[in-house]
């Protein structure tokens, strides 16, 4: 039987995301791939108790309930955004509860994009956000970016030659690249798009992930035309299995969108938004997120400290302040492929076989993709495994180093190539 | 600001469902409007209990997990859908999780339909299903009806005609008709679609609520060919506020689907699917569909008894044996949306003022609406609202008809048209 599918189904033949999850739920390998929050954070004692109460009390969380989301939460969200994410204005009207951010990229790009649209992000970019935009075949665009942000300049003259539907953006400790745009720079881009009125959604997936004490400024605060669609999420913060999430944006477009999710899923399960809203009343989230960052913190540090002990010379990586990767950037030659395999198939280290696993780069780049990156999370991994991990991830890169030396000199008759910076 | 939004979002501009789940929050109003089933058969004690020990036990509810769902959940599934549902050949890998079937109609129409292309639906159907297929900017062909389900008379000239990508089919207890195809019908249906190899969307979110022993047969089981994606729901034999429901199809469509649903939200809550499963291993679960099988019909019979009662002749109504709605044709001069205004300001019933709503015919078509047709609800009111309700309605409806009479005398001097039948 051939079945006559829609042409969507052509652009995510493959998933890499599904290939992550499979290769991390199989405890054996040492995994660097998936964005997992360490599942020993979760607060289920606490959850346990919330959950048993709001049960026995009342039949509210079971029962179809307004698709906008769970309006206690609602307002606590409003309130969290306005203190701590710089924005002072918004309400729960401004506040639309989605079953994870994936479904609020879903929702925006509904929103937003016919056949052909432009979508600009930066470049790279979350791999599944590509997909979200992919599948309302979307064209991309890729925008510039330094150790800043997005680069600003020609930026304008880029958006009024392509003309993108919509712009997509990571602003705080990017996914992959671990960047987190300066502030001159957010108000920079925000003129730019303000000029040219261009939506922008903001994926805030690791806003409140911090390792320093700086608090971040969410673009919807230099937003004087309500451009702005901010997508976060209790994922990282609490635990992504209940599938918690919210967009924040203009009252108008918090409309249209609840049109758009009563089609896609009716609404977000209501028990899910009020256990997490039974959390933040009952206790201090601000200690939990705490906690998170310093765990966070801590692996990250140790990650980075086994990568430059062990990192062949002329290979750089990022040293992010938050969020859960690191991004590494190899030399071109390097087949990351390969060198993946060589990882899951393990090496050696004190007596014993570890197997790793890794992002490759690629997917990240919705074109023209830089092969010569891996991704790897610090996030889901003990210190042990990360020692442990990062001296095979190391040792397999150097071979691979050796090898191409080799045959270069053995192709170059003895001639010697310089490792790319 | 004036925003530029994907054309889609004109196709679904106004919200019907929207409307009536907020009429139905007001505790003043009688709704006969929504779908919901009465909180009072949600077993909150029982999930309370298996909530509290499933989060008490471990993290496995609360982290990231396979987009296609908990396998012990899936496996019963496909279990049941074996032996109650009359398929015989499903496993889990059949069995795709979906947050409601209301999801499952968006993924269903990712996978099947580009812009433009058509979708065959019953005339009249579910209105939600007709807004998913219209966000995809689908073409409609109603497929003609009789009291035995589709007409199978002409229907493969008509699919040759007009190419159909897929048809969308409620054959149980359908919503808002309440009719139930007949096997026979089934069968000469599934014979049509599988010579014309047309996917076929049946949606099962009524098929356990049955008010006589019989059961009812999947189109799965007569589909050869791999054609039939069944959407089942736990929404309304276990709580709707959970959210899990799911697509059965084959193999090849599930991993289609399931790589759209990464896309569209990476993965429905586990913790959700894991309170039904617990439930379904714990409890009686025919027990507790038989016992909401059992309130329903009771409510229905009253309300059917108190229809004929009160309504004016030549007025039919559907005499469902399962699901939760009665449809009632009315005279076609009766404008239903002012007849819903008059409810909605309410009537006098023993000296009390009462309220109803109800949800007008027209928004169950997809085009050519009928629009002298009425849905009543009956599985969220107790015997007290339904009595008094149907006063209400009835009571409104005379009136309406006498003033037609009255007006129609003096318009036509003394001339008296007749009610339609």
């Amino acid at each position: 039987m051939e079945y006559k599918l829609a042409k969507r189904t052509e652009n995510i033949a493959s998933s890499e995301v599904r290939e992550i999850l499979k290769i991390a739920q199989n405890p054996e390998v040492i995994s660097f791939a998936g964005g997992m929050p360490p599942a020993e954070l979760f607060p289920h004692l606490e959850f346990s108790q919330i959950a048993a109460d709001i049960l026995k009390s009342g039949v509210e969380s079971l029962q179809y309930a307004p698709t906008e989301g769970y309006l206690p939460l609602r307002r606590w969200i409003a309130e969290r955004m306005d203190k701590k994410w710089g924005i002072r204005r918004f309400t729960s009207s401004n506040i639309l509860i989605t079953g994870g951010s994936q479904a609020g990229l879903d929702l925006t790009s509904k929103l937003f994009l016919n056949i052909g649209d432009c979508v600009m992000c930066e470049e790279p970019t979350y791999l599944t956000a590509i997909n979200a935009f992919r599948i309302q075949e979307a064209e991309f665009v890729n925008m510039p970016c330094d150790d800043q942000g997005v680069i600003t300049d020609g930026l304008e003259e880029l958006i009024r030659a392509r003309k993108p539907k919509m712009i997509y953006v990571i602003p705080v400790h990017q996914n992959p690249s671990g960047r987190t745009w300066s502030l001159e720079r957010c108000k920079k881009f925000m003129e730019i798009v303000t000029r040219c009125e261009v939506p922008v959604v903001e994926d805030c997936a690791y806003f409140e992930i911090n390792f320093n004490s700086q608090c971040h400024c969410s673009l919807s605060a230099f937003d004087p035309k309500g451009l702005v669609l901010s997508l976060g999420s209790f994922s990282k913060v609490l635990a992504p299995g209940l599938r918690v999430a919210w967009i924040s944006c203009s009252e108008y477009l918090c409309k249209k969108l609840a049109i758009l999710k009563q089609v896609a899923d009716l609404q977000t399960p209501y028990l899910n938004q009020m256990i997490i809203h039974g959390y933040v009343q009952k206790y201090d989230f601000d200690k939990h997120v705490a906690d998170i960052c310093r765990t966070y913190k801590e692996r990250c540090e140790l990650m980075i400290e086994e990568l430059k002990k062990g990192l062949p010379k002329g290979v750089s990586f990022s040293h992010p302040d938050g969020g859960m990767f690191i991004w590494i950037h190899l030399p071109e030659f390097v087949k990351v492929r390969e060198l993946l395999n060589v990882c899951m198939a393990g090496k050696e280290i004190n007596g014993e076989k570890k197997k790793v696993a890794f992002v490759t780069g690629a997917p990240f780049y919705a074109y023209d993709a830089q092969a010569n990156h891996v991704r790897l999370n610090f996030s889901n991994s003990t210190f042990e495994r990360i020692s442990d991990g990062i001296k095979v991830f190391c040792s397999a890169l150097k071979e691979a180093i050796a090898d191409y030396y080799g045959d270069a000199k053995e192709n170059a008759s003895g001639g010697v190539m310089r490792c790319g910076a």
